[in-house]
């Protein structure tokens, strides 16, 4: 059952004043549930059971921990149909996205639980003592990471279930050990409110400490602002855009003690298609590229913003290819009236910009809250000068950028800030024709693909879901695959303690197997006692 | 011989107007040398041609880079006596410091060949494809770390050369393959420009591409807020006071994009003296700490400013062994006039404090520029309460705190910020008892010793230099170790590339014999194409 209160750990609260509604944008009307927003007292409670949770919550072992993940996904699995029919009530988005996002969200708490029932993720690392070093011994030195206390995570709106409220940083941040408060996503907060429902189950079920998961509702920016000040936050997760993680880590950075903030802001995800390449399938590229713009309705945060390729007759078939598959494209229905309108404003608001063309675009009505895809092309001349068309226009949109030889083609990538992703397409000739530009790239991405296209993020270890500024606010973090647990912990060194005083993971007994870094060397084997 | 000028890359320059000199303490006089403070078209010169580089040093082998740390070390030694002569006459520390730090910088730089050499620090994760796994195939997923761009380093004050020119921060910038740009700390500028030649020197030896390595001269703040300022530069190190390196965290967030600023700013180093080991050999215990908070004249980043402990006989017996041993030591010249009359005022507006007692000074005249070592003490209510005593002395002063119970220990711990480290001295049976109190701590320090000094900081791949703000602003990364490699850094993903074309850390034969994490095992193993 929805509620529309907050958990405050364990208990529903309601103590605010302040309530809103959530909009279904398929019907264009307002769903049933009165949210109540957290009041400023719920929100110190919140963090307060957090920061006590904290202490135990980080010594609990990873098998334990894994437990919990895995309840959380029997649980979630468990709401049924409810969620399903709450997604996509909440979303606009279809039954079919709703069922495969809910068993992507409990694949990431599965993937994060197995790299904890594994361990080595903690990276421990051990010089042994030289008690017979010149001129001075060497002493005993331990090192591992452990968790940093707690974690404000915003739902994200355009993933409701798996960057949203046990979502990829909530998984994170609870495997790493931090407790976690989640500012749900006001556009979908009943969703929301069935999930927190489902990871307090857990918690209880796996006897993890009160406080390990709060669920604050908000629609504003207050109830965010008041959870990244407080002083007892140690880190925020966001998934959104520029101006939200921006205003989030600008705020963090001024506190008495910054925080970090893992916003990932969504990107342009430039594609560049050589010439070869095009020669050779310029109209399978274009359906292909077409399909990969649609997806979602194009609100991901790979969607290819910007398709970028040299004169050719190839690049000419390529443009005909995918403005006539755009044109072809049934509209979605977006996220939310906001986004709807907003996408279709800026959108159209490109098209007033000088020397930009519209190579296709679907051109009969669109029903309320959907979206009109479309793709304009501009000279790489025109892209360079003008900033506005650097920006992201979150929606089936992609601007193609015509050069007139390789240099231009460097020139466009040189301009460029930093990104999710970029895209070659080309043959293996091409790579090494084209070596310095897809060097640029490189320097610029988290993530660079060869013939593929952006959108479908892998949940693996390798993969990397985060790029420089302002595709993020810190490149060296993903927010996708296990390797997210890192923003979330920090090293601590142990010196001279004796064995038996040390976290389990640092102990001469290797007793969970862990893949350690002993004296310079990776093993799995025990330390012989000195 | 030193020239006073700009190192622009591989030429000396000098065309700004403003110069100045270095002092010699010990003397209390000028040195001769003119330093020529860079001038704004140096410092974009400098920037200019590390960006270039950049491309090209980023993609440099880890072997041809080891031979390049392995020759800077040899041209260090090289530099022979004058080196020594330069470091005494500008820091007023004595001729062992200076080659024994001489012996830490140089075996810093090989540690890191060694790093380099091996090579698995890269991190290498690859996830292979599947191509039959259903609903959709599974693409090849491929990462590892690649350098983020030039860095400008911050040479520190009160270690000439293992924390400036070719310092830990510097070695961990070149080994991780970015071009390092050098802001000389203006106290001795004579040591940092012979150490750049040396630099210089192994960067041509060695073939490295011009730029990797520039040095610049500047007396105030104009020259590093330029370069924290340029949009070419990718990060910042720096090693001194809190006011200087949050001064550089802020400017590089206040960047249209803001970059890391890893700066590591000093801290009180609590040591908690438990009432077992004291009443076992409180007065052993005073004159070691004597001796740590003495070491450097106090201006080590993990000087003992904090010493915590229960009132006992065991505590009484302490503080009078400590204060005898510190009122006989000889007064040490400190680094420069301007630290050395900063710290007798500050040590001297200390003892304004209310209830505040010295337990323990050097009471005979003092030289210019020399420190009078002093240990205070106060009741732990009245530390809770005075801010002004939670911050650092820079210089051979400690501040003794008395608890009335375990409870109140548990307060005071309570009431730290972050710190670089934390002592434990205690019995085994103690660690148990004062579980909490060891708990609280850990989580607000980068480094927990068990009976022992914090002084002494270890350079291996398990130490952890760097807590949590305002130790440092950010205490995931550690500035000594080769851990802190991983600070100028990121994770790129490659997707979908055949193995021929990605770099070689990632290909399916394993030519360099990493240690890699393919499909979740660690291996050295080669991939077999699929």
């Amino acid at each position: 059952m929805i509620t529309g209160k907050n958990y405050i750990g364990n208990k529903l609260s309601a103590t605010g004043n302040s309530t809103f509604k959530t909009v279904n944008p398929v019907l264009n009307l307002e769903n049933t549930t009165l949210f109540h927003e957290a009041s400023p007292s719920e929100i110190n409670e919140a963090v307060a059971i957090a920061s006590q949770a904290y202490r135990e919550y980080r010594q609990v072992s990873g098998s334990s921990k894994a437990l919990f993940l895995r309840a959380i996904a029997t649980e979630i699995e468990a709401l049924g149909d409810l969620l399903i029919e709450t997604y996509t009530s909440e979303s606009g988005l279809p039954q079919g996205r709703a069922i495969g996002e809910r068993g992507r969200t409990m694949g990431q708490l599965q993937q994060f639980a197995t790299l904890l029932e594994e361990g080595s993720w903690v990276e421990a690392s051990m010089d042994t003592a030289q008690k017979d070093r010149r001129p001075i011994p060497k002493v005993d030195m331990r090192k591992m990471l452990i968790a940093t206390g707690p974690v404000v995570v915003f739902g994200a709106s355009n993933f409701p279930l798996a960057f949203s409220t046990a979502g990829g940083d909530t998984a994170a941040a609870l495997a790493a050990g931090c407790p976690v408060i989640v500012k749900a996503h006001p556009m979908h907060s009943g969703t929301s409110e069935l999930v927190a429902s489902a990871i307090i189950k857990a918690a209880n079920d796996t006897g993890m400490p009160e406080g390990v998961f709060s669920h604050l509702n908000g629609k504003g920016i207050a109830v965010g602002t008041a959870l990244v000040q407080h002083p007892d936050v140690k880190s925020v997760a966001f998934t959104g855009s520029l101006k939200g993680g921006k205003a989030l880590f600008d705020l963090a950075n001024k506190r008495p003690e910054p925080i970090p903030v893992f916003a990932e802001m969504g990107s342009l995800n430039p594609v560049v298609l050589l010439p070869e390449i095009l020669e050779e399938k310029a109209e399978e590229l274009g359906t292909n590229y077409a399909n990969s713009i649609m997806m979602g309705s194009g609100q991901f945060c790979t969607n290819p913003g910007l398709l970028i390729g040299i004169k050719s007759p190839g690049l000419e078939r390529f443009i005909i290819s995918l403005g006539t598959a755009i044109s072809q494209q049934e509209p979605q229905c977006m996220l939310h009236p906001v986004i709807a309108s907003n996408y279709n404003n800026l959108s159209d608001q490109m098209q007033q910009e000088s020397h930009i063309n519209t190579v296709g675009q679907y051109d009969k009505s669109v029903a309320e809250n959907h979206s009109r895809a479309r793709i304009t092309s501009i000279s790489a001349q025109e892209f360079i000068s003008n900033p506005t068309l650097h920006q992201e226009v979150f929606g089936p949109y992609s601007l193609i950028i015509t050069c007139e030889n390789k240099q231009q083609l460097q020139e466009v990538v040189s301009s460029l800030e930093g990104q999710l992703t970029a895209t070659i397409m080309g043959t293996n000739t091409e790579v090494t024709t084209y070596k310095n530009t897809i060097d640029t790239l490189t320097e610029k991405v988290g993530r660079i693909l060869f013939n593929g296209v952006p959108t479908g993020v892998e949940v693996c270890p390798s993969m990397h879901h985060g790029g420089p500024f302002p595709a993020s606010t810190d490149g060296r973090f993903t927010s996708v695959g296990t390797g997210a647990i890192k923003r979330f912990v920090r090293p601590v060194c142990f010196q001279n303690w004796p064995s038996s005083l040390l976290p389990q993971e640092l102990q001469n007994n290797n007793s969970i197997g862990l893949f350690r870094y002993i004296n310079g060397n990776y093993s799995r084997e025990n330390i012989k006692p000195s």
